[in-house]
């Protein structure tokens, strides 16, 4: 799923997987468990955001493991909301880095957007260690080591960021963000872009485009959509003017509600 | 949750909570993660429990955060089956360990049942850990740390068992069990109580008794429901024989999928 797609960028520090066969029918997901639990040892994310990467699974899990027309939809707002915006900004925190940086970096490229490091339990250990690993994932350019702004309404260090980057920006993307930043974020005025697996979490009816999608492939697809959008500023507005978060977060809901309902009726 | 119910066993190791205040909407919910958490440090369970685990609270959240009806009822039926038992036994993992030891024991005690620890990734470090760790909390008679026994049909250090306990028990109760082992135990003719809150995972398919709901007010309710049905053999058989597993089961999707329906009109 992350592989054999010609991305330039490196997505994955390399750590043993030699444990699971490849043909296992759930190959993909473990072995992004394994790279996850990985960066927890490694101190770039924290065991609790094992937790909220588990709770994402669960979706993902009843939306069939692949992306639903709503979220190709929505990644396709996103990918115009970027291309239109004046300081574009791709927010990456512990888990988002550890899915995938190297999509994170591709789609901040191809939408001309800064990408700021910016985490929930922050130490500059952790800021540090995020930065580089991005870094040397290919990133040329990483804000969030030193914030010289605030975001209001929000207590302790989740609120540092940089002016240059995330306090300025007119559109942001927040793969995996906690419900209290997006919704903070929502307030200062921001196009808000959420990438989050549950349709129904405080970051999900806050955003003003909510995909509803693993990340890697919620990226991959933006990536696809930016290239294509670039040069068509009519088309991108008719997608904006069309979109409707509501109506997009309900077919999410009924996509899941079939799902559970077929598969319901096997076993005993 | 856990706690003010005067259980006389001790269900948490003390780790500093003092973070999160008592008042936070999601007080129960970030206690439990920080003690998984915890116990992952000290090497009792493996970093990718705590993803298992994350899946497990999204359906809780799905379903609300309490018991539904459709739960009530199978745990009644699985206290009305290890009543019956000749020889129940109660199987204890990592996260099960982690989440409520307390009542693990309570609802062995109340039961009859044996206890016997049995881990998926098996090193003797971990299952000495653990088995100290329930008797820290007050076991009397842990199984497990001398396997004799190999439950047929599985490879690798999951299938090690004692005879005494698994591999001759009638009646196995398994909180958060992965599948190829529910599936194993089903195999041996074993009447199998799962409790696992995703409804449709191969662990729910194959139990004769699935318990969708949060293992710790499962527990309680099965103690509750022990303590009711022992001395009324014929209440037990009623219950036994009117309980369908499959009906069951479909109420508790069709909860989720009410549940899904009506939150997800909130938001933009």
């Amino acid at each position: 799923m992350t592989q054999g797609l010609g991305n330039k960028y490196v997505s994955r520090p390399h750590s043993p997987y030699v444990d699971i066969p490849k043909d296992h029918p759930r190959y993909a997901s473990l072995v992004t468990r394994e790279r996850l639990a990985d960066f927890v040892r490694r101190g770039l994310m924290t065991p609790t955001g094992l937790i909220s990467h588990g709770r994402g699974e669960a979706f993902d899990y009843l939306m069939g493991e692949r992306t639903t027309g709503a979220a190709m939809e929505a990644e396709r707002a996103a990918a115009a909301y970027m291309l239109n915006a004046k300081r574009p900004v791709v927010c990456v925190n512990g888990n988002a880095a550890a899915l995938d940086t190297g999509r994170l970096i591709g789609l901040a490229e191809a939408t001309g957007s800064r990408i700021e490091v910016n985490i929930f339990h922050r130490t500059k250990e952790r800021m540090d260690a995020l930065i580089d690993h991005m870094i040397s994932c290919g990133a040329k350019d990483v804000l969030g080591r030193d914030p010289d702004s605030r975001i209001p309404g929000l207590s302790s260090e989740r609120a540092l960021c940089t002016n240059e980057g995330i306090f300025s920006s007119d559109v942001i993307l927040v793969p995996i963000e906690d419900g209290d930043r997006a919704e903070a974020l929502v307030r200062m005025g921001k196009v808000v872009i959420a990438i989050d697996l549950n349709p129904l979490s405080r970051t999900s009816r806050m955003a003003t485009v909510s995909i509803s999608d693993e990340m890697s492939r919620a990226l991959d697809n933006m990536i696809r959509f930016a290239k294509e959008l670039r040069d068509d500023e009519r088309e991108r507005e008719d997608i904006i003017s069309r979109f409707s978060n509501m109506d997009n977060r309900k077919a999410t809901i009924d996509r899941i509600c079939d799902g559970l309902r077929s598969s319901g009726t096997d076993g005993k």
